[in-house]
């Protein structure tokens, strides 16, 4: 167990994966399962997929929105995609951290690039692997919410997110989804008992053996 | 999962604490929980106490079978303590690291700063504190294997170990046995996962997306 819970500064955890690695579904499941861990929820210029949420998914915000975040520095990080932008907003993510909150990001290697330089030793970055190819093909093909060709341009972009994989500090096989949550739960568990990361520890020790 | 459990280092995992934090009991149970787990065992020049088995305690050696294993370079780490010596024998430590075993190690600060020293990226370093010092004073006469004025300079020995918690990696205050036995479990998880301690993944990512 921690020495103590007040005084805890949050951690920032990145999942990133290409698209159909499972990364959605394990960010729910961890989030369900971790009270102390809160979703960072981007915003995005592009427009809702069918079953996508405003404010849980995304927030979906116009190009002049999008701007206006950016010249306000309100942005942690963002990046274009698919002629889309997508970026993180600050405000939470420090909120967040300073209640002693670890926070989720599901963002990409750009983003990643982003934050790393902009977090200090507050990230974790975690880069989640298909099994293969094949399987991440099944699973997009399975998804049914995008037309052939833009399964094929998702399949080349999956070949060039997955070459940042040695830019992460942890780097799982979705194999089983059950086995991947346990080991990114391992990888919470263990970060927050980090010395650094229990600034209480100092007064714990002074009390202890003054 | 990992990607590939061949050609993986394995790590060295420290444990530290003061003598009666319950660091043999967490121990034992770790390498019972844990087959890619071996322990290291040390040799010393001091006499076995009661119930201590040579071999697997330690290796019960002579001042002079001592003196030659520092001389010929045979110990990773070597230090004396309450005018014995205590050391770590090189070879099965290297000898389970490239088969990509991990190997545990009961040592204390002086150890471990020795280890550090020699063992690049592969030491993993935890501190176990006690939940307090008069649970600490109650565990050492529960023991009842040493007399009044050895529990009196274990207790003093107790503070002067405890002061070197800054040095590790992490810290664990060990409240119930479980608890902490399930944190460093997390803990040798996630460390296994890190991306520098699988080159495997190296071939699988080629052949996943070449």
């Amino acid at each position: 167990m921690r020495a103590n819970g007040t005084g805890r500064r949050g951690l920032m955890l990145v999942l990133s994966s290409p698209s159909g690695a499972g990364k959605t579904t394990l960010s729910r499941a961890l989030l369900a399962e971790e009270p102390e861990l809160t979703m960072s929820v981007s915003v995005t210029t592009r427009p809702p997929r069918p079953g996508e949420v405003d404010g849980r998914d995304y927030r979906f915000i116009t190009d002049a929105e999008f701007d206006s975040l950016v010249q306000s520095g309100a942005l942690l990080e963002w990046a274009r995609v698919f002629g889309h932008r997508y970026g993180t907003p600050r405000a939470p993510v420090e909120r967040a951290l300073a209640q002693g909150r670890d926070v989720l990001f599901d963002i990409d290697w750009q983003g990643t690039q982003q934050l790393k330089a902009a977090a200090r030793d507050d990230l974790v970055s975690i880069f989640i692997l298909p099994p293969s190819m094949g399987e991440l093909r099944r699973r997009l093909e399975c998804r049914a919410q995008d037309p052939p060709d833009v399964i094929a341009g998702r399949m080349a972009r999956a070949a060039a997110e997955i070459s940042h994989w040695p830019e992460y500090d942890y780097v799982l096989v979705n194999d089983r989804v059950e086995d991947c949550l346990a080991d990114i739960r391992a990888i919470l568990k263990a970060e927050r008992l980090r010395r650094p990361r229990q600034p209480g520890l100092v007064d714990f020790v002074r009390a202890l053996a003054p």
